[in-house]
């Protein structure tokens, strides 16, 4: 007979969260059914102090030896206890002080990574090892490389770690944390004071750097953080900044310097609210086009602008973070996901990895709508890429009214009976239009015929057939015309869509949507054989893909093949992190694509001047 | 019918060396047959430019492409030629500039390195690569790696190598050189300026630190210097040295610093002759003993002088140059030979190596004598190695008139018919006893009868049946008795033996005969098992094998079975530079050695108290 354990009762303050438990579980497992957010950096081992927890009120457990080692005799005095560790014994009243609770990170929530098996380049082993004696007067890194044989073969050091090796054995009998990256011993402590090992994945956009922080023991993300690209004040697209690299003296280490600046103030940004250091970051994967990594590597990209339009180098890059200006673990690895070609970039082949395109076994074609368009297509049996200058339209740059995803951005545009509506970011003032926005309202002006096939707008003294709505929001003649979303206030310009605009749609979307006819010829392919199209980049995920349909950037298909993957990019560089599996089909995939320089190719003129009709 | 060429004379300036040679041989062939030693670091490649002369008269053949890029028009019209480059074609007057005279290193001559096939971990690679067209947008680096794919499969590159690539590419229509670092890309040059590839060796013993610069192109020893050990100034041992690390703030780094910055230096000295920066060397392999490996890495060695005698690591180590202070090239590496144990260090391991001892088909005995002794003996099986503190005698410390190998050391002293004679070293005036002097000294002194089988030495007032000759040199009595060697002059002590400096030596030669004869019974073998003793370490080489015998170092055997190797350690170190091999072999020996710990055994005790008498 079974005998079932008593029942208590544990609330949470200060939210006054309540949740009845049996008897014995820890008060973090308590708080998971509760739905109280603890931050739990070492995975609830009771190694990183982070979830401390002061008992109010009730039974609890005897500290643990991971407790006295964590707690000082004052805090222990004070009721505080790390909640990891404490089990519960009596009904109990726990305060949540605002340090031990995980705050909400925006981006993570969009982030979606396929699950695969955690086996990371940087790797945490926690041996206890037997101390030497004058029977066995091994080294103490034999000794070491001897425990972790299994897992580690042929471990070797860095001076530094060997440097901290004997004080650390012998500060905790023999018992230690010990932090390899590819094999080589980078770092170790007691294991007491053994800190989180974390990797940072980023993705050096040509507007926005993003970086995701990742917890290498469990592979989970921690946090994350975006900023401007800073490099967005020399050029909105990659040609300007290679053209400020070449006519600026010292212009490429400045390049190189404001990135690499904005990369270390987001990864302390983001490792702030989990209380992280940046030196517990052990290797970062770094995606973005072939131009931001040339940028972020310091190589002259010159050659990529001017033909035969060749890379300094494709393949992945592994460096020290001190070679490379990232203020991570000095003794880490940096790893740069390989290009394809000098438009074709490792963001890209991180998009393709986080779909996994070339393991599919139909057809399947991925579209990378920013500035530089870049197109995948995937046969069933061959990767065709190609990529095209779209311009800078759909990240919101040369656009009037544009604006990049923030609070007050016009995100979507609907058509109601008589007019249009709209909703903003935040449900702010509108004050822009983000690229969303801008897709949905060309499909709404295309769809109320406010804007003709050819692209011309209508004339504010020729709206028959219009609804009134629409009609009232026309303004302006030839080249000055405008669909008004809302009026300014206080001689603020207020937010449109002006006939320069759509222009400025027509030239990025055809090229794009030429590419994609290109590469489906090429192949022998028509859009029939697709069974999905994929919609990646920064605003990828927010595009509806019938906006995208009615303007004509993708070929006619059913609605349901189209599908936003989000940050596809970023997945791609975190799985990367996480997997040497994964960080080795990239390098395949960028080894096997098949380059198809077809921008500068005559039949693409023709083409590109068909495919920018509506 | 062969048609002989014709005759030329050629006649070298300043020194008027003349030589009769056929005509289109090269200066510099003219120069070695002439015995006239020029400098060629780059082996004749017409690289460097370290070869100039000035045609004075006579004919010679054109310019070639390599003078042409290394030599200004200016030096062209002064009649400057490379004199690997330039060939001569009728009788010629050369005037050869000292900077381009080999300037003559002493200690190279000393040095014998068995040879070994060149396969260096540093590779210098000279591809010409096709230049990328719309056809080939292969990346700059793919290009390279392609061409270097059979010799370097799977290269990849420091990230400032790629940042030189693209202009080094383009300089001179894509010819390179390039160095790479264990198959990385360390550097990359246009072929013309492409400097020589230059490895480190360094030798780092408790009283003297030497290195040898080694060209890494042919495998041949360009240079050497050497220089005091610096820390000795906190004590002359290595327990000293521990001592001082483990009682004074910042002990271990300062005497990190001091090792490390003499390295620097005498490298920098070495290369001065030959016109070569420190940047041009890409490897360096360190050895020593354990405690100079510990200090020379900064890795605390207070464990291998208190029980149970751990060191922190024996394994090699390989790091970057600045991760342990050197000034060489950043890129490159530095690779610690491995040791055996808290006493059988890195410098034991290369005297293996250089010997290849483990690879002989009969015993043969290794004695390295300095601060330390170190034994190794190879039982035609098995590999067994064992220290013993000599205690610094043999190097010259704590012998009262001591001094190291340097002009006006007495080095040899031989007992004459009714007297005993000595030479010094340069021929100066007498100054002091170097260690073979020291062991000279001490057998003419037993075989004289100055100096009984107990180690006492005769009293002035009785001194029945001596010599004359060494009568009238024994002085004072007790604990005061000198053998004197010189008077001093002018109020200097002169050059003597002590009785004192006899009780030194008693108990340096005792511990080693005792660790020896320890060896060879835990091995079943007997003396005359042996096919061969070894004398290494610093002075090993200049020791007379009689004396050592005489003194009672080593067991009775036929004198010419005892060798002297000179400095084996510096010439295992230089095998590990140049061959892969041969460093994988050093592995091997750490690897399999058997190391007895005799010394704090109680038998040894026994054993020393037999041996100590003469």
């Amino acid at each position: 007979m079974l005998l079932e354990k008593p029942e208590v009762e544990v609330t949470f303050l200060p939210g006054g969260e309540r949740v009845v438990v049996e008897a014995g579980i820890t008060i973090s497992e308590a708080a998971e059914r509760a739905a109280v957010p603890l931050s739990l950096p070492c995975g609830g081992k009771g190694i990183c102090g982070n979830c401390r927890v002061v008992i109010q009120e009730g039974q609890v457990g005897e500290f643990t030896a991971a407790e006295l080692r964590a707690l000082t005799a004052a805090e222990r005095g004070q009721g505080v206890r790390l909640a990891c560790q404490c089990r519960l014994e009596g009904t109990a009243l726990v305060q949540v002080p605002p340090t031990s609770r995980v705050v909400g990170q925006k981006g993570l929530g969009q982030l979606r990574i396929r699950p695969v098996a955690l086996d990371a380049n940087v790797r945490r082993y926690r041996p206890e090892l037997a101390p030497p004696s004058l029977q066995d007067q091994q080294s103490d890194f034999q000794r070491l490389a001897e425990a972790l044989a299994e897992h580690c073969p042929g471990l070797t050091a860095f001076p530094d770690a060997l440097r901290a090796l004997p004080a650390a054995l012998r500060a905790d009998r023999y018992r230690v944390g010990v932090t390899t990256v590819g094999c080589r011993m980078a770092d170790v402590h007691p294991e007491y004071a053994t800190p989180p090992c974390l990797g940072l994945a980023v993705d050096i956009g040509t507007s926005t750097v993003v970086v995701y922080v990742v917890d290498l023991e469990t592979g989970q993300p921690l946090g994350t953080a975006a900023e401007h690209n800073p490099q967005v004040r020399h050029g909105a697209d990659v040609i300007s900044r290679i053209e400020y690299a070449n006519t600026h003296s010292g212009g490429l280490l400045t390049l190189r310097e404001e990135v690499t600046h904005v990369i270390n103030a987001i990864t302390k940004a983001a490792l702030e609210p989990i209380g992280a250091d940046p030196h517990w970051i052990y290797e970062a994967v770094v995606v973005g086009n072939t131009c931001m990594h040339h940028l972020f590597l310091g190589l002259d990209p010159r050659h990529l602008a001017e033909a035969p339009y060749v890379p300094v180098t494709t393949a992945p890059v592994d460096a020290r973070p001190p070679e490379v200006g990232l203020d991570i673990n000095p003794r880490g690895n940096v790893h740069c996901l390989p290009c394809i070609a000098g438009f074709v970039g490792a963001d890209t082949v991180a998009v393709i990895v986080a779909e996994e395109m070339t393991r599919q076994s139909e057809p399947v074609l991925a579209v990378d709508i920013g500035t530089n368009g870049e197109v995948a297509l995937w046969s069933g049996e061959k990767l065709l890429v190609a990529s095209c200058a779209a311009g800078p339209a759909f990240e919101g740059s040369q656009i009037e009214r544009g604006m990049r995803a923030a609070p007050g951005a016009i995100d979507h545009v609907d058509l109601d009976t008589d007019d249009l509506r709209f909703t903003t970011i935040g449900g702010a003032q509108p004050v822009g239009l983000c690229g969303s926005g801008l897709f949905d309202i060309m499909a709404v002006a295309l769809e109320a015929g406010a804007v003709a096939p050819s692209g011309r707008m209508a004339d504010e003294s020729r709206t028959d057939g219009l609804l009134p709505g629409i009609r009232r929001r026309l303004v302006g003649s030839g080249n000055e015309r405008r669909l008004i979303l809302t009026e300014g206030r206080n001689g603020s310009a207020g937010v449109y869509l002006s006939q320069r605009d759509v222009r400025e749609i027509q030239l990025a979307k055809g090229a794009v949507r030429a590419t994609i006819e290109m590469l489906l010829e090429y192949a022998g392919l028509s859009v029939g054989d697709l069974r999905e199209v994929l919609l990646a980049g920064a605003f990828g995920n927010y595009i509806r893909p019938a906006s995208a349909l009615r303007i004509g950037l993708l070929p006619p298909m059913p609605l349901e093949k189209i599908r936003g993957v989000g940050n596809a990019a970023g997945s791609g560089a975190i799985l990367a992190l996480v997997s040497q599996d994964e960080r080795e089909y990239a390098a395949q995939v960028a080894q096997e694509a098949e380059h198809l320089e077809l921008f500068r190719a005559r039949e693409f003129q023709s083409r590109f001047a068909e495919t920018m009709t509506f």
